[in-house]
């Protein structure tokens, strides 16, 4: 890949910020290719200057990983032996003010601030978000990749929710399936929650076991070799619904996001986003169980800008690739929530997802 | 299970830090048995004050999962419309010095810093890590029940090594056996490396076919529902091992594995330890080919204190639970590394493996 580190020196420069420093992560995979994990509480850091010099700082025993991705900038090894507390001293000489990697540990900001505690520290996303924001057509064509494995696979999963089966049983079948459409890709997150589980929107799959009746929301996502990921939810009913409002609910959470997909277009805030999704909810009596915003922005991380939500007045422009995720969640009962991905194309919406459900799915 | 907040609370007074914060991970599972996951780029977290009074800023969607484990405390949710920074910033009133959680992501910390510039932090585990380093009996059953069950994976781990199996073949088989073994836990990482890939300490599992002849290294881990973990490299060979050198160079990790385990005891130093596994390879001649420290402290988290490093003076105490892996990796030829986890007992190491093998085992 060609380095993208000139533009974020760039980038640096533009807003008098002297260096970047990045640990494994989506900014650090976008600028460079680094797809390894990270390495713990060992510090494997890329540490670039707005005069565009740059330099790694890593652990002895991930050298070998690094370099390939290294992108002329030189790779400084530190021991077990030696801690990494005088590499980071020397990669911050002359450094007064660092942009810092919002998702890196805090310990390794404070070993920053006590080399030098006059430095001035920015969040890294100030300088990343406006290069990552705006995909391209190549990572719109990934996100696609992606979503196609996820979308694939919805009839396979929703065939899994019989009477008997746990929360668990489903995760591991929907987890060998993902696995069979797309070998090389990793799985990033499965949500299975059936019955009244389903009404906690970050719910953790357990072992309880499915019952007529129940609905059950899936959420689940996969990372593609490139990096570039999947995310979405479908609901359905183990047979027939047992809660008699299961199917007003789900035609609610539908129009709701259809509301929002039309409401696309460059030029429209995240926010009227949210609002067209939650007008649709609110209309119907269920303001109150919509919970959550109505969506995040996906690319290399399972979360990032832009996020619908009210109060982000930012304007979506050609590009943009988010999810749409309205949702009702009924204390005690059941829940509904619909997710695919879109991008904001020159006139409207674009689908990343092609899964499309209008009417509650039946699992038999 | 008791509340450890007291604890924690007089701990902080006695350092003259005004509050303690820390976001879902170790710290807070130990001190209140939150095991839920992260909450991502929204604020999850505990915030306990030097006098007793503790308050949760959560998620409203994780409000339901937080109340179980809120020990008293309360639990202050906050929506993604109105963000967390006003609940971050009535948690921190009169907060002049506060013990930051060391593994919370960075852009937590800046938020924190940008409610108050004048914020004196420290890092959450000079409060903690006294708490957590010397296991209780309890603790030290839950991490050989732990212990127990990747011990009793290895014949089959070892079986796995045949030719024509890929690195990921033999991951998702072993991964598969854990499971089987123990199905209410996880598993937390795999590392396979066979042949050339087994010179890198944390190669990443990928695709290569085993070929005959080849040594494999499987270093892997778990976590039981306790939330207590267990840690294991064993190292084998695909049928006889190509490489001359492979039988010693195993038998010289065993015997420095044997070495640092014989030192083990009350007032001995971490260094001492790494020192007395050092000793024995660079003996053999291989003393430029152990590029790692030899040990890292194990139990709710998978690397915490004590570590086994040159330079670390911090005598061992009776309950501290640590690893001895000494490795040997020859750069385009092979590795060998060897792990077991013991516990510090009052006359020697109590072994928390019970898994032992003095020869390069065979895979047939």
């Amino acid at each position: 890949m060609t380095s993208k580190l000139p533009a974020a020196a760039r980038a640096l420069a533009a807003q008098n910020l002297d260096a970047l420093l990045l640990t494994p992560g989506p900014d650090l995979q976008y600028l460079t290719g680094f797809t390894h994990g990270h390495a713990y509480e060992r510090l494997l850091a890329l540490v670039l200057r707005a005069g565009g010099a740059a330099r790694w700082i890593c652990p002895t025993m991930n050298v070998d990983q690094v370099r390939p991705h290294a992108a002329g900038a030189a790779v400084v090894p530190w021991t077990d032996q030696a801690t990494y507390h005088p590499a980071l001293a020397d990669a911050l000489k002359g450094v007064s003010s660092l942009a810092f990697d919002d998702e890196a540990r805090a310990a390794f900001l404070l070993d920053a601030l006590a080399i030098n505690p006059a430095l001035k520290i920015a969040k890294a996303s100030t300088v990343m978000r406006p290069l990552r924001i705006r995909k391209t057509a190549d990572e719109i064509a990934a996100l696609k990749v992606a979503a196609d494995t996820v979308d694939q696979t919805i009839p396979q999963a929703i065939v899994l929710c019989k009477p008997g089966q746990t929360e668990a049983d489903i995760d591991a079948a929907l987890r060998a399936a993902l696995l069979t459409r797309s070998p090389d890709q990793s799985v990033a997150f499965t949500i299975i929650a059936g019955g009244p589980n389903a009404a906690f929107p970050h719910h953790e799959t357990a072992r309880r076991p499915l019952e007529a009746g129940d609905v059950v929301i899936l959420d689940y996502g996969t990372i593609e070799p490139t990096g570039y990921r999947s995310d979405i939810t479908v609901t359905c009913s183990v047979g027939e619904p047992r809660d008699p409002d299961a199917r007003k609910v789900y035609a609610t959470v539908y129009a709701a996001q259809q509301a929002a997909i039309a409401a696309v277009r460059p030029g429209v805030t995240c926010q009227e986003i949210d609002r067209a999704a939650r007008d649709v909810i609110a209309a119907a009596g269920y303001g109150d169980y919509f919970t959550h915003r109505t969506g995040h922005g996906l690319g290399l991380a399972g979360h990032e800008p832009p996020y619908m939500v009210a109060g982000n007045v930012l304007p979506l422009e050609e590009g943009m690739v988010f999810s749409i995720e309205p949702g009702i969640y009924l204390p005690g009962r059941f829940g509904v929530r619909l997710e695919v991905i879109v991008a904001c194309g020159a006139t409207g919406a674009v689908m990343i997802n092609r899964h499309s459900a209008p009417e509650l799915p039946i699992a038999r």
